[in-house]
């Protein structure tokens, strides 16, 4: 174990629910060390958690535990899971949170018991920081739960060809604007043309090879074409939101 | 001592002041966790403080140092407190930021003194953040300061009873919407109706035995009455502040 | 070393970049304690992260390392640096993010090199944090780079006397909308006049000396001149903003 727990869910940090996880965390498992990936993810947006999730497990070293709670379905029938994705452990509900985990590599998944006692309202501390210590303090996958396999997914994002042009969206918008794409790094090429709307933006190497004020496309920090303006939001200046189409031409 | 100390301020995460405290914790009291509940209460919203903090405090284990500071009166006679709840340690304002700690079990309560040097507009690191330490460093509660009795306390939370209705309050209003009350979960049955203003909402256990968009009434994460409009926002949908009446009448 | 790395950066809390940082840094220092300063200066504000980390610093021990990264440069020539000041060590790009540090004592100073591998946007990740983590892991400065010494530094906040007048600016304004200023404590003396726009603000010890709704000038907590509004927004109130002029005349 690195005794290590992140936390990521959609709580934000002006209620007492962040508090409560963490106190669940520590009591359980004295010792840990906790880390906030973040708590601001928008109320209810799976996807963007199954993104952020997916970005921030990697640079953790093996053995920490993430604990992800954004539940829109909290006290339905949906599962509350724990995985084991490379070394690492995660524990969240069954809602598709974990698709950018899962799609990175083999996953040995327990679906977790959900005591009477939990609030119907609040599995994430009743139900998911109980489990998270549990993992960090050193308890096997299949203590937890009983082996599942049939998980829900997020729609997978789509990426298609057309002729010579490489067609993705829009998958993420960020803190400074800039539109985070789904597609492959590989396909952005010097001359490239990427498209978005009525809008062809070129490619360079990084932001800061274009004059201030000007959009620009380029591989960005997670592997997959972005597209920027210097020193100015791409989201405003190309009107472009989360889901738009984007469309690389070869050069 | 758990070696944790928490904190619980309407400092804000922009400025230098939640840095400052951290770093006078630190340094006075080396090798303690730092738990961050939250920094965004709003300005001076001492009743908000004292409501998280209520419910927060009692996740974490004993021994635990809760350093809070909402502190609209700093620089003013208002005194200094550090208290002992339960074998817990509060250190925080006297101006009814304790209150709902204070309503829990019974508190011994000192009067920090304020050194003159201390700067009369922060006394979150001057003087509330150097108790923490040394409480978490393991101080006994009398070594910090006179022993007090006559604190200030918010005025209490109205409950009354009207014929064969319950009639409380909306105490807070949370990050979804979601409407916490203080009237008691024994009092949400089956079949009771819940009115707020001109609506009636109905029990169920919970917010996701209604379909989307529409209101419930259930008992919350925090033992009491609350409204919450599934996949919505209650206090939009219903038109809700905090301070609203809310009346329980049986099925 | 004191086992800590503060973070103050400008990556909000709503983004991966977070989390992908402190994945870092807790992968190549295990066992660091992470104190979050701030991640919500705004974007690009070199000269708030400057003030921010300027006043935060201080409070932390000897030994600790300091991650600062507002870098609207990045990916461009601008160097990236690991300094040594008063036995703290800070990590942060050569754009003028660390002139209050480099203001308070002498500095040791080298550039880092910039990997091949690491993203042209995202040298927080890449760059600065392995450098924080050898940093907090023991390393000499010297192990990191080679020395430099013309550092780019924020243009200084200017300071003026006219007459029997002290002109300085607002340099800062809070979360409670109080207004920082340059001007040092010392000038402000009980019968001073402070002068902002139309508006005359008198000296007083804290701004609980004023009845609520009063504008009131003081010496804050970061031994400056300060005007507050007591119970409400100096910037609302006397319609000022950064960089506003101030001037004290002697009482």
């Amino acid at each position: 174990m690195s005794g290590i727990i992140t936390l990521l869910t959609d709580f934000g940090t002006a209620d007492s629910y962040v508090g409560e996880v963490k106190g669940v965390l520590v009591s359980h498992a004295p010792g840990v060390t906790l880390v906030d990936l973040t708590h601001n993810i928008a109320p209810g947006d799976v996807s963007a958690a199954s993104y952020v999730l997916g970005r921030a497990w990697r640079a953790f070293p093996a053995g920490t535990v993430h604990l992800a709670v954004v539940d829109p379905g909290v006290g339905t029938r949906r599962r509350a899971l724990a995985a084991d994705v490379a070394g690492h452990r995660f524990v969240a509900p069954d809602n598709g949170l974990l698709s950018d985990v899962f799609a990175a590599a083999h996953a040995d998944v327990v679906s977790l018991p959900v005591p009477d006692a939990a609030s119907p309202t609040f599995h994430g501390r009743d139900v998911f920081a109980p489990a998270a210590a549990r993992l960090a303090s050193g308890a096997a996958l299949a203590e937890l739960g009983a082996a599942v396999s049939d998980l829900v997914h997020l729609p997978p994002r789509r990426l298609r060809t057309e002729g010579a042009d490489l067609v993705g969206h829009v998958i993420h918008v960020d803190r400074f604007g800039s539109l985070v794409t789904n597609v492959p790094g590989a396909a952005v090429v010097p001359g490239a043309a990427v498209r978005l709307g009525r809008h062809t933006v070129a490619v360079h190497a990084a932001f800061s090879d274009v004059p201030p004020g000007s959009p620009v496309a380029y591989v960005g920090s997670g592997g997959t074409l972005e597209i920027a303006v210097r020193d100015g939001r791409a989201d405003s200046v190309l009107n472009v939101e989360r889901g738009a189409e984007v469309r690389v031409s070869a050069g």
